[in-house]
């Protein structure tokens, strides 16, 4: 079924404690559309970049089946630049910069032929932004949204207005933390269903991720990379997986948002594997589905 | 079949943020035993105690199929003592004090007919004493061990000697970190292997457990709390659970350690329910097994 991400679309450079990447492709929108683009195609981009976007990236995103009619370009402009250093851990990053240029006066205009869009992914960008856009699309299926600190802490109104329309949070521990000023992460889930969504996803890193509504809760397993190349995209990739295996089966069952929650898992698992983009360019629909049944295998449990 | 656990017997005072507790039976031996003992009876314990023990932990140890004839008692002694408060998100604590007392002398002596344990779980104390007790038990079937930062930074090579007789080691996140210096957990669990145990359980808190042997690793998720009585004793209650369950079902085999970690961690979960061992008071196989289906709920996955 049709699949519409909003998001960031970025230039980074990046460093970690394995080595170095330069004027890499990056941006949640990008990370989004690349990893659902492996079930669900093509995949609706709106997003902005400056005349300066490299044709190799463009191409890039053209070979991940990710339709660009709503890649908006101005020229003259230059696109978001992002540059970071992780730390030792990996847990840690700082940013050596962020440089938002055409990025901050970002209108998302939603192309006619988008607004009937099944499904809806809304990356990390300002609540406000991301209302505008829904305005803009006729009674989705289900809407999908990231969020980050930057907003929780900036934008707490506008956040909680947009929260009311989104049916699937996605937020990592200390966001949901500081959302809800609850330490205990179940009653912090909780508490974010009650300003709106009905479905809260805390990813936890090397802890993996829980699901939880308002009557369930779903413990997904972290995949044991001993190894972690590049962290960046890693949250975008899993929401990319989680929406475009959603809208590719066009089931919003528990047991399947269950498995979303794997295949989002997955992606995010190749996503660290290389540098930017680099783990998410050449998946194979096997090397997907047998990650997915390594996941099943770390928390395999016989009947009692 | 047979088990042997050797540890600490304390007299525990406790504050968090939802009570107190004062002069409350504690210590590492009486959590592992009093979990055990739902599965595999009598649990025969060894430790060390003052002339002044109170007599209804004495009752209560009895009333949970421990057998105390290796329970030494020195008259005139004092029991130890601990005492400690924990921070509003239970996640960190201070000691209060910490008197050794009859502890600091301690020697395991192991009764003559407790030298054939088909199952030993050697609770936190001095890994020099670890050894001591294995060197008074024939040829057990599996030994379980706990340790602590403390014996981690203070007795480094002694725990490194008693890691090579080990077959399970059972520790936190951060134990696992400090002991190998290494940040990710799957790397650090793999260290440990090489140090001498077979299979490495690292406990997660809220995030889980992990079971990490040479070629495998299961990911245990956490039952989802909402509120926390009492975390003193979590970690015991799990080697209690996990050992006992093993004992009683006389399998080592990986699906049945698998099983294994699910019921160390559900009788953590219903220990800190409560303030001190009053968690683990009462419950019925019933109440047990249904916890234990839950768990199995929180990671259910269908095929792909």
């Amino acid at each position: 079924m049709s699949l519409l991400v909003v998001g960031s679309i970025a230039i980074d450079s990046v460093e970690t404690p394995f080595g170095k990447v330069d004027e890499a492709l990056g941006g949640s929108a990008v990370y989004i559309s690349v990893a659902a683009g492996y079930f669900t195609a093509p995949v609706r981009l709106v997003a902005v970049v400056g005349g300066d976007f490299p044709e190799r990236h463009r191409a890039f995103l053209e070979e991940h089946n990710i339709d660009l009619e709503g890649m908006q370009v101005v020229q003259g402009g230059k696109t978001f630049r992002w540059g970071g250093r992780y730390h030792y851990d990996l847990n840690n990053r700082d940013s050596l910069y962020t440089e938002l240029n055409v990025f901050e006066t970002f209108k998302p205009v939603i192309p006619e032929k988008y607004g009937r869009s099944s499904y809806v992914c809304l990356g990390n960008i300002d609540p406000a932004l991301q209302r505008q856009v829904l305005e803009q699309v006729a009674k989705p299926r289900l809407v999908v949204g990231d969020t980050m600190n930057y907003w929780i802490e900036s934008k707490p109104d506008e956040l909680l207005k947009t929260l009311r329309v989104m049916d699937v949070i996605i937020l990592n521990e200390s966001e949901a933390r500081l959302l809800t000023q609850k330490p205990n992460l179940i009653v912090a889930a909780k508490s974010i269903i009650a300003m709106g969504p009905s479905v809260v996803i805390v990813k936890k890193g090397e802890h993996g991720a829980l699901l939880v509504t308002k009557d369930t809760i779903f413990s997904a397993p972290a995949y044991p990379l001993e190894t972690i190349f590049d962290p960046t995209g890693a949250g975008d990739a899993f929401a990319g997986g989680f929406v475009g295996w959603v809208a590719k089966t066009d089931d919003v069952s528990p047991g399947n948002l269950r498995k979303a929650v794997i295949y989002g898992s997955t992606l995010a698992s190749f996503c660290v594997e290389r540098f930017s983009v680099d783990g998410l360019r050449d998946l194979t629909y096997l090397q997907i589905r047998d990650r997915y049944r390594s996941f099943m295998e770390l928390s395999r449990l016989d009947e009692v």
